[in-house]
C-alpha cells in the first residue's frame, strides 16, 4: 500500500472541527474521507497531527492515508482538489514511507492567534480573528508569555477532562507581530494540550487588559488550577500553521 | 439638519449589492436606513458615492445622510457600529456642509480587483479573489492595461443598456502588484461605468491567457462593441477601496 500525506488548509468556519465524531456530523475528516472515497474508490481512514475545534483553521495540517491506487500524485491532487468544497484545499502531496504517521510523528507544531485591537471591527476579519476592542498592552502580554517558555505542567491551561496522560508540554517560543491593528501571536511547541492555546490566549488578553496580573500564569503552572487563569478565547481566532517532523 | 458623511467597509458576499431596489430585498442601503432608523429614530435616505454589485465588496464606501439629532458624532458611529451586523463597519464619520453630496462630489474612485493565480485554490480567499488556475502572463496585461489609460469612451466595456448619458470616462491609472500567489489590479478613473471594471479584468485575464490580444482594446474603445472584449469577473475578487472628494 502506498502511504500518502497532505498538506491542507481549511476554513473552519463551518466545521464541527477536524475530527469525526458519532451523532455530529459535519466535520472535515468525515468530508475528506468521503471525498477521497468519491475519487479513488478506496475506503480510507485518515489519520491526522491532531484535532481542530469547531471553528478552527488551518494552513497546515498534516494527514496521511493508505492507498492502493497507482494514479500518480499530482493526478490525486488534483481530483481531490475538485471535489472538496472550496472552504478546504490540499496544498501539497508526498509519498512517505509506511511508518510515517501524522499524529505520532509531529515532532512540534506552530499556532497563530490572531487578535483584532481595534476601536471598529473588521467586516473582512470577523471570521479569521478575535475582536478585542479596548487597548491591549502588548508589552505586558509579551513580557507575561516569557513565562511559559520552556517545559512546564499545562493542565491548568487545559480544558480536558480526567487526563491520566502527560501534561507536560514544552513551548519553544511565543511571538507577537503587530500587523496594523492585527495582533498575530505565534505559539511554537512539541505538542499542545485541549483548548491550551486558546486559554493561553485568552490569559494573555486579561493581562494584556490588566485584568489579571502576570504572577496568575506563575499560580497556574505550579498548582494546575484552570480556574485561575483567563476565559478560553474564541476559535474564528486560531490557526493550525504548520506540523513539523 | 446636519449632513452625515460615513465610510463604510463591507463584506458584499451575502448583499445583493447596495443599491436599495424594489422586490429585491437584502440590499446595504436598505439596511442601513434600518439601522440608522434604529439607532436615532430618524427616517433617512442615505446617498452613496454608487452602488455597488451583489457580492462586491467595499474598504471604503463614502455615503452621507441628513438628521436632526443631536448626538456626537462618534455616539452615533458607535450605536451604528453595535447595531449593524458585523460584515458591515463604519470606519469613520464627519459632519461635512449640507452641499455635500456623496455621488455627485465624488471626483474619483480606486478600485483593486484581486485575482487568485495559483494550482491550488484558497479557502481564505474564495470569497474574495477570482480565482485563476492557469498562468496568467502579466506583463502582457500590464502592456495592454495602458491602452485603457486616459479618456475614453467606454460604453463597450460596459454592461448599461440604452444610455443616454455619456460614456466618456478618464482612467487615471492601472497599476498591477503580486502578493505571493495574488495579483492586486487597482484602478483610478473620474468615475467607472455599470461593470466597467469587472469587463476590464475579464479582458485583461483573457490578454493574460493569450485567448484575446491587445488589439481587442482598441477596437472595442473605437467601436463601443461589447462583444468583441472579455467576459465580465465575477463580483467577489471587486473591492471599491477608496472615493476621493
Amino acid at each position: 500500500m502506498r502511504n500518502i500525506k497532505l498538506t491542507v488548509a481549511y476554513d473552519g468556519s463551518r466545521y464541527n472541527g477536524w475530527q469525526r465524531q458519532k451523532n455530529s456530523p459535519n466535520t472535515i475528516q468525515e468530508l475528506m474521507e468521503g471525498v477521497v472515497f468519491d475519487c479513488i474508490k478506496e475506503k480510507v481512514t485518515i489519520i491526522s497531527s491532531g484535532r481542530t475545534d469547531a471553528g478552527v483553521h488551518a494552513y497546515g495540517q498534516v494527514i496521511n492515508f493508505n492507498i492502493n491506487s497507482t494514479l500518480p500524485l499530482n493526478e490525486i491532487q488534483r481530483v481531490i482538489n475538485i471535489t472538496l468544497p472550496n472552504d478546504i484545499a490540499v496544498k501539497n502531496i508526498e509519498e512517505v514511507g509506511e511508518r510515517f504517521h501524522s499524529r505520532y510523528n509531529a515532532k512540534s507544531k506552530i499556532y497563530t492567534y490572531k487578535i483584532l485591537n481595534s476601536n471598529v471591527h473588521d467586516p473582512f476579519l470577523r471570521k479569521y480573528s478575535c475582536y478585542c476592542p479596548h487597548e491591549l498592552d502588548i508589552e505586558k502580554m509579551k513580557k507575561a508569555s516569557k513565562l511559559l517558555i520552556g517545559q512546564h505542567n499545562f493542565n491548568g491551561f487545559s480544558s480536558a477532562k480526567n487526563t491520566k496522560k502527560s501534561t507536560e508540554r514544552i513551548i519553544y517560543s511565543i511571538d507577537f507581530e503587530r500587523k496594523g491593528e492585527l495582533i498575530n501571536i505565534s505559539f511554537h511547541g512539541n505538542g499542545f494540550l485541549y483548548n491550551m492555546v486558546r486559554i493561553i490566549t485568552g490569559t494573555l488578553i486579561e493581562i494584556g487588559l490588566s485584568k489579571i496580573s502576570e504572577d496568575a500564569i506563575k499560580t497556574v503552572l505550579k498548582s494546575g488550577e484552570r480556574h485561575i487563569v483567563g476565559y478560553t478565547a474564541p476559535p474564528q481566532g486560531l490557526f493550525l500553521v504548520e506540523v513539523k517532523y
